[in-house]
């Protein structure tokens, strides 16, 4: 079951938004989250070298204890700030604990905007007491634009089943157009369920939902220094505890929270920055996983492959070079199949003798695309989406201090 | 010493150029070279494993023996054509040769254009008695036009020098503006000198002059079909043979070669596609030369650092960003320092104290700027010349069928 835009709100879980003045104005930029008392949290981050101050706290008060409250700015990274940005993400997380009555530990902070400037703390200090005040459980869709910085739509995406006579259900907000290519995770998700989950398995379940969703994405090429992707289970609904993880629950509560990572994963790719086409990147037959995600990589970042998309050109030419100049040692390139959609546009190293252009062009004016890649070398695929390279790419990021 | 933008010419090597409509009409795109009697020819190829047809002609014809001609033509690229192709390259071989007296094999075929596109010979037939009959030493101005595809200006280079009472000349020219990261070679290139010297020294020569100029600027990341780079020695002027390689006369002629490489790599990224900027990314103090070319490729290829050259915005956060991504094992941020030319913008892992928005501000209005990184773990440098991400080059490359 798939529920409307406004997130289906979870039992324990309240969220609230605040126009906290951090860096735009007359917008929400600063979200609370109160998990509530049972939830635990797994949270995987970048591999970015720079990670930002709250990437490095949000660590520190994981491994500290059990921490209840996520506290996420829009406006300012907090990354590239040295020693004072550690300072700032700690005092963010005092001033919380604070109005809410508990330790800095319990909070986990979260930033994403402009990097290497300073994190203000009097917008924080200013925000909170309407923030603690205006917690809700129906607070996701305001929270879901609060996070916003370059996005132009809210991702918010809800899932349940029932099993066992009761229901799970996922709920989960994400943003991010540019600066995409997560490396562990992408710019900021968060995923809640009722369901009760212990913190190793609710760990592996983030793990294994982030690798073919938030981590087989690319808009640019750019590991962002804020990464974060958070699952929390507030332990409200049913319980998926221990060996129950591999049973029915555990099973149903892994198919929701997949789900919602790819469609999260899919909103912002449809909403990269200046994206005309959502395109997936699916490379087959090739001799290892490494080898297939290389080529599929190599093809999604190509900036010849990502112009020819958005001039709807079947230019596949474009395609053929960037598998060629993948790094596959010793590819065969009379083994090599290249579709697009059902169209097979290569074929034992040159153009399929039945290709036409017309039937090319056919398929690139769709705005959704699959390039398929066969490398003839073995039973191994990846699969990558990516968006197409517009003058508004440049526009966005020729305008916007990120 | 260096001439005008004519090309000085190279005794015993004539050029001509012809209008043959292999793709253009109404300006020349064919050129054929005769280097001359006792010519040695080196060459350097693209490492894409979908290589155009004429470049595993023209490593058969230089395996074959000592070959003479150059023909090139700037309308098709004949890569991706399968069978088809490789039997159209050499037969625009023996059109060639039939035309000259020689055979085959004396003739070196190099193509670039559009990809996946079956070579018409026509052309080849009606322009090779223009050719033939139109050789002059002087004829290097015209075919330096005649090659160019997207280029906007042509790129051609002489230097000079005495030695031991005689002088040593050298004149190149090239042409590429997408498609451009090459590994072994660029996309087109033919430097010339009058020089005597042996093959072995000749290919040493090409192979250690690349490195640093043809095979260290990057566009866009993409390495094409076709990249070919060319030395041809041609004998009719100082002999620089065997140990002399290592002489006085071997050590001028490398520094000529050295220089016109530099000079021609220097002019691709300046007229690449939509650049408005030169930008050399410097990376020093790394623990080895690959990893200091990772990190300098990474920055290079990032669409963010580009947009923000593009844009002249001193948005070195997204310089910071590229590095942390680069791969680098255990980077210890505290010790990277980032420098826009003589500015420090990071240190420790954060803003500089000194840094201010104005200076950096300065050097981003410039039309060359170098970015230096230092990575505080090493020895080892390396050098990439790029250029900045601009409308011009989604349009051009949304309009133009590679």
């Amino acid at each position: 079951m798939s529920d409307g835009a406004d997130g289906m709100p979870i039992a324990g879980v309240r969220l609230a938004a605040a126009a906290a003045g951090i860096r735009y104005r007359d917008r929400d930029d600063l979200v609370l989250m109160d998990c509530g008392q049972r939830a635990r949290i797994a949270a995987v981050f970048t591999r970015n070298a720079f990670c930002a101050a709250p990437v490095h706290v949000a660590r520190e008060h994981l491994a500290a204890g059990s921490p209840r409250y996520l506290l996420i700015n829009a406006g300012n990274a907090n990354a590239g700030t040295g020693e004072a940005g550690m300072r700032a993400a700690r005092a963010s997380c005092e001033l919380a604990a604070a109005q809410l009555g508990v330790t800095a530990t319990d909070v986990l902070p979260f930033s994403t905007g402009v990097i290497g400037e300073d994190l203000p703390l009097e917008p924080f200090s200013q925000a909170l007491p309407e923030l603690t005040a205006g917690l809700r459980e129906d607070g996701w869709s305001r929270a879901a634009q609060a996070i916003m910085t370059t996005d132009t739509v809210p991702k918010l995406v809800s899932r349940s089943a029932d099993v066992d006579g009761a229901t799970i259900k996922v709920t989960g907000m994400a943003k991010g157009a540019g600066m995409i290519c997560p490396n562990m995770a992408t710019l900021l998700a968060f995923i809640v369920t009722d369901a009760e989950v212990a913190a190793g398995p609710l760990q592996a379940l983030l793990e294994q939902a982030v690798a073919p969703s938030f981590n087989s994405i690319t808009v640019d090429g750019d590991t962002s220094t804020n990464d974060a992707c958070v699952l929390v289970a507030s332990g409200t609904g049913v319980a998926v505890v221990g060996d129950d993880a591999h049973g029915e629950a555990g099973k149903v509560l892994r198919r929701l929270v997949d789900e919602v990572c790819m469609a999260l994963a899919s909103d912002l790719i449809r909403d990269a920055e200046g994206a005309t086409k959502l395109v997936t990147i699916a490379v087959a037959d090739a001799a290892s996983a490494d080898e297939a995600r290389q080529v599929a990589y190599t093809v999604a970042h190509s900036p010849l492959v990502k112009t020819a998309l958005f001039a709807s050109d079947p230019n596949w030419g474009r395609i053929l070079v960037a598998v060629g100049r993948a790094g596959v040692d010793e590819l065969s390139i009379d083994a090599v199949e290249i579709w697009l959609d059902d169209v097979c546009i290569v074929r034992a190293g040159g153009r399929d003798p039945a290709y036409t252009e017309s039937a090319g062009q056919r398929v690139m004016a769709r705005a959704e695309i699959t390039v398929r890649i066969l490398l003839g070398r073995g039973d191994a695929c990846a699969r990558v989406l990516t968006c197409d390279l517009s003058y508004d790419y440049v526009r966005i990021n020729a305008e916007y201090r990120s």
